[in-house]
Parts: C-alpha cells; sequence; structure tokens
C-alpha cells in the first residue's frame, strides 16, 4: 500500500515527507495507523549522524500511539481495532531474557531491529522497489507502519494516544528507573540530573514512590518551576557553585542522596551522579545515552564503600505486561503527561519539532498524523 | 606496660621487633593479648610507601585473634578471658550507618582510625615518649593492643585463634561478598578473578551458596588445583587467550557470568570483571583495592543494558553481630580455612611472611604471638 511518511534519507537533513510503499503483515505481524508520536531526542541524535548505529535512508520515530488495522497469520494477543504503543524493547515471553524474570531486555528480535528489518530480515518499507530501513522496531514518523506482534503493548482504548504515545520511551523511562531500577523506598532523598521528559518523569516516580526530598539539577533554569510543580522540593543549577555539583548536594543532604539518576548522557554528570550517592548505600542509575565510544569512569573506593552504579534501558518496564499498567496509571491522573507536551504539530511540520527540540523550547513535541 | 612489638619505622623498611609502651584500656576499651595474626597484602600495600594513608611510625597488622586480658571502664559486651577477632570496620550499632540495615560501614570512630589514633585521639603506643601510631584500628603485630569495645568480635572459645585469626580480613570478605554484597543464588555461574585468601574464599562462599559454575581466573597457574580442591569448576589463565579474558568468559558462558568478583586490586581487571558479566542482570563486585588514584572505567553501555558495578568492604559483614557465625561455620568444616595457613612463623621471623608474600609462595603466613 502507499502510505506517507517522514523519511530520513540522510544524515543531518531534514526529514522528507513524502509517499512510500508498505508491504502488509506478514505471520506474526501486524498493521498499524499511527494516530500521534513523540519527537525524542534519540531519534535526533540518529538523524544528527553521531549515533554509530544509524542506518538510511530510514523511518525514525519510536513514541507511538497507534490503533491495529490488520492482523498477519497467527496474531493472537491483539485484534483489529485494538490500541497499542510500539515497543523498541519488545517482549517475546519465551527467551532467556525474558524467563530469567531479571530485565525486560527481550532479545528475540535483537539482530535484525538492529539492522533496520523486520524478523524476516526484510524491510516493509521501499521507495521505488528500494528499500527504505526500520528504526529502532518502531518507525512512527509514518501515517501506517508494521510491527512484530511481540513488539506492541495493547493498553486502554479510552487513553488519549497523543498524549500517552509519551509512554512509549521517555515518561516510562523515567518512572520505570524509579519502580523497576532503583526501588525507591518512601523516605528516600533523590537527585536528578537533568529536566528533559525523562527527568521529570523521574521526579514524578519518585513523589509516586513517596521520596521526601527530590533534588533537581540542571543548568537551564528555566525548567525549574514546572520540576517543582512536578514535585521537585530542590532545584540546583551547577553553573552557579564553584564546587563540583557532587560537592554540592552531598553538603546539602548530610552525606549524599540515597538515588540519583542521570538523565542526560553527559558521562562526567555520570560521574557526579554516582559520586553525590550516599557512602554505604548509594544507588545512581545511569539513563542517558552517551555518544558513540565515551567512557565513564571514577574511584574504585566509590564503590567500594558500598556506591551501586547501574543502569536502565526503557526504566526496566516490560512492554506488554507492564506498560498497560501505566497507562492507568495516566487514565487515574497519578502522572501528568499532558503538560509534557509543549507543543502539537501536523505531520507537515514535523521537522519543526526538531528546531523546538534543538532550540531548548519544548519538552516533547507531538505530531498528529491523522 | 613494657610489650614487644613489630614496629613499622618507616615506609620500605622491615619490621623492626622491640620493646615499646602500651597504655592500658580507657573508657570503653580494651586491653587484648594477640595470640596470633595473618599478615595481609593491605599489610604490605601500606609497609609499601604507597598507600596514602599510611602513617609511620605505628604498629601494623589487622588479622588477628586474641584473649581479653582487661576491660575498661563501662565495657560490658566482653569480659576478662573471651576470645575476640579486632575490627577494623567497627560496629558501634548506633551511628546513622550502623542503623541504616544497609551497610557494615560504621562510621563512629572513622575520623580517629584513619588518623592511627584511638577515639580520645591519642594513641596508645609509645617508645621513650614519642607516640607510634595505630593501624586500621587494630594493630595485630604486637602481643598486646588496646581497642575500643565497638571494634572486637567476641567468638566461640573452641575456635583456633591461630586459624580463625584469618577471619579478620581475608576470609570474611570473600565469604561475605558473595552472601552479603552479590546475594549469589543456586544454579549461578560466578567468576572470581585473582586466587589469593579472598578469592580461594570467595569460591568457598559460591559454593556454599549453591553456585553451579565458578569460573577462577589467575596469571599463576600453580593456584588452579586448590582453586579446584575447594569447588572452583573452570580455571582460566588470560595469559593463554588472544582475546581479552571477558570474551573468553563471556563465550564460555553463553552471554556472561551471573556475577563476578575482583579480587586482586587492579583496576583494568576490575573491567574485565564487569565486562564479563551477563547482559541484563550480570552484577560485578570490586573487593580488590587499587592504588591511590587509578580510576575504573567502561562505556556505559554496559550498565545501560543491565550490568551492575558494585564494591565490598570487609564483605559488608558487621563485625560484632555476624562475624561470630562465620567462625561457627568454621567450626562446623563448612569452610576450609587451614588450608590456606601456607607458613605458621614465630614473631621473630615476621619479615619473613612479607618475603613469602611478594614470592608468591603464601596464601596467608600466620605469625604465632603467644
Amino acid at each position: 500500500m502507499k502510505i506517507r511518511a517522514a523519511v530520513a534519507w540522510e544524515a543531518k537533513k531534514p526529514l522528507v515527507i513524502e509517499d512510500v510503499e508498505l508491504e502488509g503483515p506478514k505471520k506474526g505481524e501486524v498493521l498499524l495507523k499511527m494516530v500521534a508520536t513523540g519527537v525524542c531526542h534519540t531519534d535526533a541524535y540518529t538523524l544528527s549522524g553521531a549515533d554509530p548505529e544509524g542506518i538510511f535512508p530510514s523511518i525514525l520515530g519510536h513514541e507511538g500511539g497507534a490503533v491495529v488495522m490488520e492482523v498477519g497469520e497467527g496474531v493472537t494477543s491483539v485484534a483489529v481495532g485494538d490500541h497499542v504503543i510500539p515497543l523498541y524493547t519488545p517482549e517475546c515471553g519465551k527467551c532467556k531474557f525474558c524467563t530469567s524474570g531479571k530485565t525486560n531486555l527481550c532479545q528475540a528480535i535483537r539482530a535484525t531491529q538492529g539492522k533496520g528489518l523486520m524478523p524476516d530480515g526484510t524491510s516493509r518499507f521501499s521507495k521505488n522497489g528500494k528499500p527504505i530501513y526500520h528504526y529502532m522496531g518502531t518507525s512512527t514518523f509514518a501515517e501506517y507502519t508494521v510491527l512484530p506482534e511481540i513488539a506492541v503493548a495493547k493498553i486502554n482504548k479510552a487513553a488519549p494516544l497523543d498524549k500517552v504515545c509519551l509512554l512509549g520511551c521517555g515518561v516510562t523511562t523515567g518512572l520505570g528507573a524509579v519502580f523497576n531500577t532503583a526501588k525507591v523506598e518512601p523516605g528516600s532523598t533523590v537527585a536528578v540530573f537533568g529536566l528533559g521528559g525523562i527527568g521529570l518523569s523521574v521526579i514524578q516516580g519518585a513523589v509516586i514512590a513517596k521520596a521526601e526530598r527530590i533534588i533537581a539539577v540542571d543548568i537551564n533554569e528555566s525548567k525549574f518551576e514546572f520540576a517543582r510543580q512536578l514535585g521537585a522540593t530542590d532545584c540546583v543549577n551547577p553553573k552557579k557553585h564553584d564546587a563540583p555539583i557532587q560537592n554540592v548536594i552531598v553538603d546539602m543532604t548530610d552525606g549524599g542522596v540515597d538515588y540519583s539518576f542521570e538523565c542526560v548522557g553527559n558521562v562526567e554528570l555520570m560521574r557526579s551522579a554516582l559520586e553525590c550517592c550516599h557512602k554505604g548505600w548509594g544507588e545512581s542509575i545511569i539513563i542517558g545515552v552517551a555518544g558513540a565510544g565515551q567512557e565513564i569512569a571514577t574511584r574504585p573506593f566509590q564503590l567500594v564503600t558500598g556506591r551501586v552504579w547501574r543502569g536502565t534501558a526503557f526504566g526496566g518496564v516490560k512492554g506488554r505486561s507492564e506498560l498497560p499498567g501505566y497507562v492507568d496509571m495516566y487514565m487515574r491522573k497519578e502522572i501528568n503527561v499532558d503538560d509534557m507536551v509543549t507543543f502539537n504539530l501536523p505531520f507537515e511540520k514535523i521537522n519543526e519539532a526538531f528546531d523546538l527540540m534543538h532550540e531548548g523550547k519544548s519538552i516533547r513535541s507531538v505530531i498528529s498524523l491523522s
């Protein structure tokens, strides 16, 4: 079928909205009509050419809200008309990782997904007979897309797709990092580095987990007001202090925080986040994605004296079994997603969403596709 | 009182056994007669001059087995005649750390201990009126020593002090790292880097924890036989492989180990130990003490994809409440400590113990003091 999609023909160039060919779902796959999609920093990172795994031409996008239009042979877990969120971390329920009970990093289709292909090793998108590649297994910057059944989470039909699409990445990542990875306990002290969509979601998660003190850290003070509205108790601008930010936080907290979260992707900040943790038990969670080849470092004494260094991908959330519950949390108004949508744009203006992000004007822009 | 002690007058010089003055116990302190002491790499590290916290002149030693000879005012938890193991990590039971339930790193006397002093800010050792400093709060290289009550663990009187003295450091550190820090589960796969006293104790702990596969790693293959006797299922010499040792282990284990332990103090090996862990859940525990100023590094992707980096000091063991149970474990023959004592030496030959260690001939030498 002919569909409209925003094609990333090459790195560093604007997306081009045009007609492309989409093949229908094969066995175990579903055809989705995309209703809305968020534009995330990871899309921009890949488009910038800095992502060593970036493949072109491709159709970017991974924060989608969609409706099932057609199901391939053998699909049983979703039906035509279901509302779903595409999952860049699928959940097959059968692989060593899914059955471990210890991780959400399903590896069932990892190899082909990393190559921009469907599990059968081919692409469903093409133009003039030449393949256009999938991206993160989701490719939500298109009116229609095809995904494996194991890579869609069926959600409450009453949920507004132009809001809960953000649970396809940033919001869930932040909440899950608090609930699944750090397992923040009531009364905890928490530091959040970076107040984008993920950092703000960490703050909301920390509030739900009943953290007593939530220290928000950013060099852009315009973000502090919303962070406070969501529940941050302290806001700190590292540029306003001569001492390293970890020392500032250790001093503020009588020895350091119980949990810290790096939501930027800056390896120096990852070190600060670890070192602002309390001796004996503080745990730091890396969420941000660092540039290719960059490394984190610290003195091993930091760990020997009881700090723990962790990371998380998609907040440790198992997409099909746990993400629907996060949507329900939104429906019960326990989390504020609406105010994270700073811009609503029609599909034709998708490149503006990247500009707004680069200019620091948006938390998230959401693109309406239909 | 006049006692005989092995004094470290300065770095890089042999210890000198001579008479020194020891003041009796003050309030909350106890006088111990040292029966036996192990000689550990940390003693050698400090004597080498490389330890930035090393203070001279001092009386080294921290793996002791002793008898209480006198108690100071207010001492209630031990009595004259009790057998005890000195604790370089005390347990006051009252500080923020002890009451956290999350760490064994009691900070009650940390400041003075780090300066080679008793909690009142003075030393009990002297020579010709000039102070000789304490070391790690224990100073077991002396016929008698004085310790705060909170820094001695009362143990089973039937336990041979010339064996269980090793539970004052290496053995307990290795076992505790498995039980308290990693919390190894039955069926786990484990890698142990470095087969000294700590690494061998990690192997024993892993056997007790019912690990299914225990991979012992060392460049000295003469250590493999004893490692196998204790329960190692595989022994690997990194020098026999062209690929980095982490890749070798990942290949051996279908993706990596569940838990790894660095028992050497080499920052490159710490990285290998992390990176040989299984994606999604593998945890690496740093036990070895790195050289001053050295740093560990890795790509954050290692953590974002589910590996966890931890460290441990004294195996996370709370000395007064948990160490007596470890001694009982020895008495029930659940752990082999006897065969770790490769040499028994009289006090006069204590410098030979350092030579044997440097030559790689000993797991542990135990010095008899009385």
